[in-house]
């Protein structure tokens, strides 16, 4: 039976975290549509210091938060993402980046990674509510690189 | 000048806990009105083993989040107020109780009261938000004495 050593265990969180930097990739926030007479609005993520792009299809109330962030809109009483963005910075030593991890039936898993105490927390979200916390902290947006060239790989056809 | 010794500083410690559950009610979650045609919903808070009650408007989001927390329906992805939730049971000890605690212009403050490692951390809320994570944590939902006297002072005129 093949057990791991302490060296090996050091070796493999080594491999992790390099396989995690370069299995994702940055990305920027390019386009936010907004239409109020329908229920799907569409966001558009962008590599960064690439061509590639894609759209996510996310709710109204997300659109609007990401919308507020991105256009840094004050609001008299904090909204439900201002409240999310307060917590996070009452609670933990702050928002690192969030990632669009997985798609699944054409729905995209997004984490949020918190640093806490020396930790790395990830808690699980849509995309929409991530974007609109990332927005708000000026945090990095990744995505899964198998993510990005499956819904890209139609781009050139 | 006066200076507080640690025996004064007890006393004051005991006061103000005394004062503040005094001085505090403890409501519940009467009534929610969504219609959805209009963007303005009402819940009612009505007294815990009492009779007086008052309403708050709120948004469409923030009642439906409610609403979805009363009758317990589970959702495929978490929505923005489970993400509140779960961000907040990952980093803390959890919700200890939300207060409404103002009302200022016509408007209701209200704070999340959360422990972190045997530290009590309030966070300012709109009441529509705290209440969602109460329902959903099935914690106290509390409303300072003077707001529930100012709002009901009509009741038996």
């Amino acid at each position: 039976m093949l057990t791991k050593t302490p060296c090996m265990l050091e070796f493999f969180i080594v491999l992790k975290t390099f396989l995690g930097k370069h299995l994702m990739v940055l990305m920027e926030l390019s386009r936010i549509m907004i239409s109020e007479t329908s229920d799907h609005q569409i966001i558009v993520l962008k590599e960064n210091g690439g061509e590639r792009s894609f759209p996510i299809v996310i709710g109204l109330h997300e659109a609007w938060a990401i919308d507020r962030a991105v256009k840094e809109i004050p609001t008299p009483r904090p909204l439900t993402h201002d409240l999310l963005t307060n917590i996070i910075a009452q609670l933990s030593d702050g928002l690192e980046k969030i990632e669009i991890s997985d798609l699944k039936n054409n729905t995209f898993y997004a984490k949020i990674v918190i640093n806490q105490n020396g930790n790395t927390i990830e808690i699980d979200s849509r995309p929409s509510d991530a974007i609109a916390l990332a927005m708000q902290r000026k945090a990095p947006i990744y995505v899964a690189k198998k993510i990005l060239d499956e819904v890209c790989k139609w781009d050139h056809s």
